[in-house]
C-alpha cells in the first residue's frame, strides 16, 4: 500500500535486523496440539493472579502519583524494597544512583549496549548464550569473541587467550557478557571458583563484567553460589535482575545495577528512549512485594518447578536414545540436549509433525555453524503431562530421522 | 567508589548526550512555595484515579494472559480499540501491521530514528520544537535543519528552500519532523491548507513525515483540523499518538501508526529493546477505554484545561509587559511567550527567586543561540489560583532584570 520505497532509506540497522530465530520458531508452537518446549516462558498456571490483583489498591491510594510522569532512574519505593531484598545477594544494600528500573531485562541490556559499544566494538559471550542479548547486541553494533561453556558455566581459563589473540586481531573488547546462574540455554551454573577467577581476569585486562542474573532465585537444589558483583570491590560488574520470572513478565519490570558514573550515562539515553519504566507497572510490582506476595510466591514456583525439572529429566532419561547428553540443571528454565548427529534443524520439522517443539542449537551461538546437534527445551511452561508425552514425541522424531 | 576508568570506555553516544534541559530546570521547580509553569505535566487533580483503579477488574480476569510475555507489536485489544477509536481521526480504520504499541511517544521517536537514521543523517524539526525529540533523535546520530513557525505552524514555504539548500550542502535528509496541533511549545495548530502543502512537498522531494500528535484530542476552541495521515495516500506518513495527555502519562502506554514495511522494521528492533511494551500497563487501559473512561474523561479534561488556559491567558494581558507577544493557543498546554530583549535564561533564576518557573526559548531549538527571549509556560499543572499569582511573580521579575 505504501508507495515510498522504504529499502532505499532505512538505516543499516534496519537493514541488517533479523527477526529473533526463536521468534520465527514460536509460530510452530500455536499449531494446535504441540507441546512447546520451545519459549522460555513462565507456567501461567501458577501467576500469582489474586495476589497481582491485589496490589492494585496502590492505584486509589497513589493514583496521583503513579499516574503521573515517573523519575527516569525508577519509582523510589521500588527501588528501596528491591535494595534491602537484594542486599544478602550484593553483598550489600546498593544505592539508589546504583540502580536503574528497566522495561525487562532486555532495556538493561541495550542501554548497556548503548553507553558502552561504539560500532564494531566488541562483547565476549559465553558459547551458547541468550539470543535476545545477542539481539539487542547486535543493534547497537557489536562484534563478538564467543567462549565456550561446560557442566561448571564459562571455561575462564580459555579466557585469557581469547581476549589476547582478540586484541591482537583488532577486537576494541568492551565486556564480558556472562548468565551467571542456571544458564539460557546450558542450565549450568558458574562456579564460585571461576567466579572469583572472572573478576581477577576482568581485572588484569582491565574489562567490564555484565552479570545477568534472571534466574538466579530459582534453585531447585544445591547451594547458592555468590554473585560476582558481591565479589567485586572495583565497581566493575554490572548486574542485572528481573521481575520476569519470579513474578511475571508482562509486567516487563526489571533493574540493572552498576557504578554511578554508568548508570547515569544510561539514565540520560533513557530519557531519549522512553522517558520511564511504566510507572503503573512499577507501583503494581512494588505493592506486591510490600504485600509480602513476593516472598510467598517463590517457594511455591521453586517447588512447582522442581518437580517439572524432575519430571523433565525422568521423561529424557526414559524415552532420548541412549547417546543423548545433557547436565540437569539445578535450577532455571532449560534442558540443553546434545544428540550427536542428529542436526536439530532438520530435526525440528519432524518434530512439529510429531506434535513437539523446541529451540534449535544454532540459535543460541554468535557464530554460524554451532551448535548443530544441540537442543534446548523449556520445562517450565508445559504441563506436567505433557513433559513426558513431549519427550516420547521428541524421541519418535529422532528416531525417524 | 569506582576504581574503573569511565570515560576511556564510554561510547560516542554516551560521551555526547547531555541530560535534558528541561529536566535541568525541573529541580528548581522543587523549591517549596515554587509556582510551576516549567513541565508539560497534566494535573493530577482531574487523573481519573477512580476509574483507572476499576480497570484493574482485568487484572483478575485476563491474568494468566496480561502477566505473560506479550506480542511486541501490542495487546490485540488495545490495538482493536485504538484503531476503531481513531478512525474518524486517521480518515480509515488502521490495520493491525501498520500500527505498534509503544512506551510513550517517545519510544516510537526513538524505534522511528534507529530505522530511518544512519550517523549524520538529517532531520527537518520545526524552530522551536519538543527538546524530547532533539534528545531522542540526537541519540540516533541526528543532524538537524529547522524551519521557523508563526501561529499556523510551520512556515511550509520555507521548506523547499530549506531542502534545496540542505541537499546542496550535503545533508542526507529522512524524515520532517512535526508537532501539528497546538504545538509544544509554540501552541500552534498547523493549518489545513499548510498540512496538504506540507504533503505536497514531502511527495515532491520524497521524504517522509512525522505526524507528532499527542495533543490533538484536546482542543478547547476553534475547528479540529484533519491529520495529514488522512490526506495521504502513499504511505508516506508516520502519525504518533499517546495516552499521556488524554489519559496519564505514567502509564506509559502510547502508539505509532504507520506502512507496514517500516512497522515491521521497528517491531525487530524493539524486540531487542524491551520485548513488548508493559503488557498489564497496557492491559489496565485498555479495560480503561472499554469500560467507557476514556471517552468520559475527554469532556472533563477538556473542560478543566479549557478553563485554566482562559485564566492564563487573561492573567498574562493582566500582568505581563505590554510588549510581550504570544498567540492565544486553541488546546494543549503550553503559552509561548516572547517578551522582547528578554533574556529567558537570566530572567529563570531571578523567576525562582520570586517563585515562579518556567522553560527557557533556546531548549526549544536545535541550534544555539536561537530563541532567547522565548519562555514556554505550562498551563495545565498549576491549580488556577496559582495561574494569576505566578503571571503576577513573572511580571515582578521582568521588571526587576
Amino acid at each position: 500500500m505504501s508507495t515510498v520505497n522504504w529499502d532505499a532509506r532505512l538505516s543499516e540497522i534496519a537493514l541488517n535486523v533479523k527477526p529473533s530465530p526463536i521468534r520465527a520458531l514460536l509460530k510452530y508452537t500455536k499449531t494446535p496440539g504441540v507441546i512447546s518446549f520451545a519459549g522460555g516462558n513462565p507456567d501461567p498456571a501458577v501467576f500469582p493472579v489474586a495476589e497481582f490483583a491485589e496490589a492494585s489498591q496502590i492505584l486509589s491510594r497513589e493514583g496521583k502519583d503513579v499516574l503521573q510522569y515517573g523519575a527516569t532512574n525508577g519509582y523510589d519505593p521500588l527501588k528501596e524494597y528491591i535494595s534491602k531484598w537484594m542486599a544478602p545477594r550484593m553483598g550489600r544494600e546498593t544505592k539508589p544512583d546504583e540502580m536503574l528500573i528497566t522495561t525487562g531485562s532486555q532495556e538493561g541490556m541495550d542501554l548497556l549496549c548503548s553507553v558502552l559499544l561504539n560500532d564494531g566494538d566488541t562483547i565476549i559471550v559465553e558459547g551458547p548464550t541468550y539470543p535476545g542479548a545477542l539481539h539487542a547486541m547486535r543493534n547497537r553494533g557489536a562484534r563478538f569473541l564467543s567462549v565456550p561453556c561446560d557442566k561448571d558455566g564459562l571455561c575462564v581459563d580459555l579466557l585469557p587467550g581469547v581476549i589476547e589473540q582478540g586484541r591482537k586481531d583488532g577486537h576494541k573488547i568492551k565486556f564480558i557478557y556472562s548468565i551467571v546462574n542456571f544458564q539460557n540455554p546450558s542450565g549450568a551454573t558458574l562456579s564460585k571458583e571461576r567466579r572469583a577467577k572472572l573478576l581477577e581476569i576482568a581485572e588484569k585486562y582491565d574489562l567490564i563484567i555484565f552479570e545477568d542474573d534472571p534466574y538466579g532465585h530459582l534453585r531447585y537444589n544445591g547451594e547458592h553460589v555468590p554473585t560476582i558483583f558481591s565479589m567485586d570491590k572495583g565497581g566493575r560488574v554490572v548486574y542485572a535482575c528481573s521481575f520476569s520470572k519470579i513474578l511475571a513478565p508482562g509486567t516487563r519490570v526489571a533493574w540493572i545495577v552498576g557504578a554511578p558514573e554508568l548508570i547515569q550515562k544510561m539514565v540520560m539515553i533513557k530519557q531519549g528512549t522512553n522517558l520511564c519504566t511504566s510507572v503503573v507497572a512499577q507501583a503494581l510490582v512494588y505493592e506486591y512485594c510490600r504485600l509480602g506476595h513476593l516472598d510467598g510466591f517463590l517457594p511455591k514456583i521453586i517447588a512447582h518447578y522442581g518437580k517439572k525439572r524432575d519430571a523433565m529429566d525422568a521423561a529424557f532419561k526414559k524415552y532420548l536414545p541412549a547417546n543423548t547428553r545433557y547436565h540437569t540443571p539445578e535450577g532455571g528454565f532449560f534442558f540443553w540436549l546434545q544428540v550427536p548427529g542428529v542436526d536439530s534443524t532438520k530435526l525440528f520439522m519432524k518434530a512439529i509433525d510429531h506434535g513437539v517443539a523446541f529451540v534449535t542449537g544454532p540459535a543460541f551461538y554468535a557464530e554460524a555453524g554451532e551448535g548443530l546437534d544441540y537442543m534446548r527445551t523449556c520445562f517450565t511452561f508445559a504441563q506436567p503431562e505433557e513433559i513426558e508425552e513431549g519427550a516420547k514425541r521428541l524421541a519418535a522424531a529422532i528416531k525417524e530421522l
